[in-house]
């Protein structure tokens, strides 16, 4: 899906400098670009890659552009054009609607003009399917479901009854949304009694899950996953969880059950959140860092450990054990030196 | 599906105080319930929501009802009630009995009495699938496996060849059960060859078991998971590991090879326990702790670093790596501190 | 697939002792064994149980052979030898080449000579399926990709559009190849605009994948697996990550994007490798190990704390809040120790 540049400029914005009929058909990096590509440059420390690269076109911010020969698109935030750049020059495949042979719909169902159920793909009692909204092949959304307009399932996703999923949202293969929250009580001979997990997963609209996400039911009330939230690959999100707007986790983060989680935060991969805390709006929580306490300030927050070559960190790491024991130890070289620092000003 | 007050009493126990009549048709936390429905107080810390709590009834212990003036059952242990009466007016809904057009049944196979086999099921050869049991849409219970009877397998659940699983038990969707274990030899080149893993996994009654977590086949014996065992979301079991009675686990754990769980373990979210240990029975491990030796008492055990603001965490975290010196400084201070000591004393 | 001890030798080389017409039925563990069954003894700590073994025969070192009395092959690799005796006594289950009822395969997919075709599974537009290849009950295959001869899918494995799979690899079930990557930039708004992710993943020949591991899409380049990489279950692979031939990574990794890991590492459990690093050829990484940094050279490399008794981990982590102040303390005491002993000199 080629685009000239100029046409690339009127539908998205920027300032045009050069050839508006150059035909641009790919996104690359700088790097890698060839002369029908485009690329973009929006960190200064990559200005010698953009000295050498072979791309046809680049998107620079308004300074990088001065004195550039090349045809190029001045805008304030390359990355995000670049981004708006790739949508157009890469739009979606999606396949025909219809309703594809050995997928089973629910007479009660209600399919949307437009929809795609693809193949093996089950649809349950009164569930409705948005218009447009694509239902991978072998995809099963359960009784009492409400998949929204545009939404995107890929191949073997599982809703569970009465889940909502918003509009325009993605949800990759093998996620799973809705199996009920791990909860039990323990009766008197330590046999754990399941707690039946009545409430539901409320998706918001603009929402991607990643491959092999997991998002519980509620237990009493719903879990929330708010307008624009993107969860990457592989993430554990409990019951009774609520996701503010817009926050984004990188992979394998684990959410524990009815912790909040504020709007516009960033969750680096691995990261584990206790239950029953609260996160504010704008907190960034580094790699593989377990949060143990509610986070009231915006802020990033950190709790990992440095690697080390296997010795040195066997040399190192045996002393936590003793930590404890070295602080009391200076505390006691402080009173004895100061004891004897006195007794020499007498 | 409602309930007397009275009704609950008679089927489960407890003392009944005020009006027997009173229809109850749900259950909900204290804060949010309404007329018509029970919540329960467990932890005297919230008293104060019980007071102003416009739930219909209540749980409490004896010692709660005291002077208690709203409809209520007293009982020992209320949250275990409240899981009781939640089952009684939230019976499971299952589909009906027969096997669904589209799902695939070896004509060696034995389906049970009452059991429902989902569209897209696959069963293969010599399977039984015992009285009751539902094997959900898109489910692959493989050759030689055998599922107890009332157990249900949600969509999408995968059974390797031979493996058993027991009754009552519950898989969610995405659960992998049996697949090879992770077992190589390394050649001279450094190629791995591949093991044969010729084990099965067994799992006993009264499992439920997680979103696409992983239980791996045994290498020559067999994983195996015990009666009652509780867990959660985005576990990998790996191959040879047994886990006791009635332990559960927390969503995204993990369990190296060979491992020996006890029985009645609680394992909180995102531990990970390495390979060829004995954990005892009674262990509680806590949260993302990773547990690198044999446990042989009861007690809680712990591995976690504390998180902190990221800069705070800089400064402090850069000190690991100087640990081992930094206690080395510590015993010369202590030393030139004593022989100073001495020297003033002579 | 019971064989003569003599044919296996034949076969798989070694040096027999004892008779050749003993009939191994299968293999065991050296304290499970019984007379059909071989052992192997690779690590002389467990010659003791070689005494005991029932063991039909064994397969040993050279030097542990000496004296043996009992039925036995010598080989440098005992170890090595067993994994290729167990796969000569117990080849593979495949299923019967065709295409089953319920396969959806398009008509401009080509489906090599003797493949396998389950239940359920989908074929995209000109997909290619090798020769002797399975593709499993349920897996979907997308459109323009490639499974290389030999290679088998477990059921439902998701398989993208465009992906590369080489000859004889294994897939097992739940892994999804080929998902969006995790790609977005920031709009003024703070909302999310998703980048789309147009590279592909490629992947060797002998690859293993185990059961529930999601390898991303690359955004603008390929993310590409190396032959003979072997991955184990719920490992999280990246866009545009390149893994090096022979590597293995054990259970729950997860490799964010970008990240170059070289040949022959060995990545044990839970790990976490963060984004744009390079791991050179022969690196061992502990498991739970968060590296973070570009790793130069091969070793082993680890990041983990120690777990203990809860309490006495309270004590000693809390003080790592106090870790830097501590250093500082030391360095003021060594100061005034230093002051005081100059006092004293003079």
């Amino acid at each position: 899906m080629p685009a000239r540049l100029g046409d690339l400029v009127a539908r998205l914005g920027g300032e045009l400098h050069g050839d508006a009929d150059l035909l641009i058909e790919q996104v690359a990096s700088l790097d890698k670009a060839g002369p029908g590509q485009i690329a973009f440059l929006s960190n200064p420390r990559y200005r010698g890659a953009l000295a050498t690269s072979a791309a046809g076109a680049v998107i620079v911010s308004p300074g990088d552009g001065d004195g550039l020969l090349r045809p190029h698109i001045r805008i304030r935030n390359p990355y995000l054009y670049f981004a708006r750049v790739a949508q157009v020059l890469n739009p979606e495949v999606v396949p025909a609607a219809g309703i594809e042979p050995g997928a089973s719909v629910h007479e009660t169902a209600q399919i949307g003009v437009g929809a795609h159920i693809g193949a093996g793909a089950v649809i349950g009692a009164r569930a409705v399917v948005g218009d447009g909204a694509i239902i991978g092949a072998g995809s099963n959304v359960g009784d009492d479901c409400v998949v929204g307009a545009g939404t995107r399932l890929y191949p073997r996703v599982v809703i569970y009854p009465r889940c909502v999923v918003g509009v325009r949202g993605i949800i990759h293969s093998g996620a799973v949304i809705g199996a009920d929250g791990f909860g039990f009580a323990r009766d008197a001979e330590a046999h754990w009694v399941k707690i039946p997990q009545i409430g539901r997963v409320l998706i918001g609209d603009d929402v991607e899950i990643g491959a092999s996400t997991t998002i519980d039911r509620g237990a009493l009330d719903d879990t929330v996953i708010g307008d624009g939230v993107k969860l990457d690959n592989q993430i554990q999100i409990a019951h009774n969880v609520h996701i503010g707007e817009h926050t984004a986790m990188a992979g394998c983060c684990a959410v524990a059950g009815s912790t909040r989680i504020g709007r516009r935060c960033m969750i680096a991969g691995a990261a584990n959140i206790v239950g029953h805390l609260e996160i504010a709006d704008d907190v960034m929580v580094s790699a593989a860092t377990l949060v143990t306490k509610s986070i009231v300030s915006p802020g990033t927050y950190t709790g990992s450990v440095p690697f080390m070559e296997h010795r040195e960190w066997s040399r190192n790491f045996a002393r936590l054990r003793q930590l404890d024991a070295l602080a009391d130890r200076v505390r006691t070289l402080e009173r004895q030196l100061a004891s004897l620092q006195s007794i020499k000003e007498d």
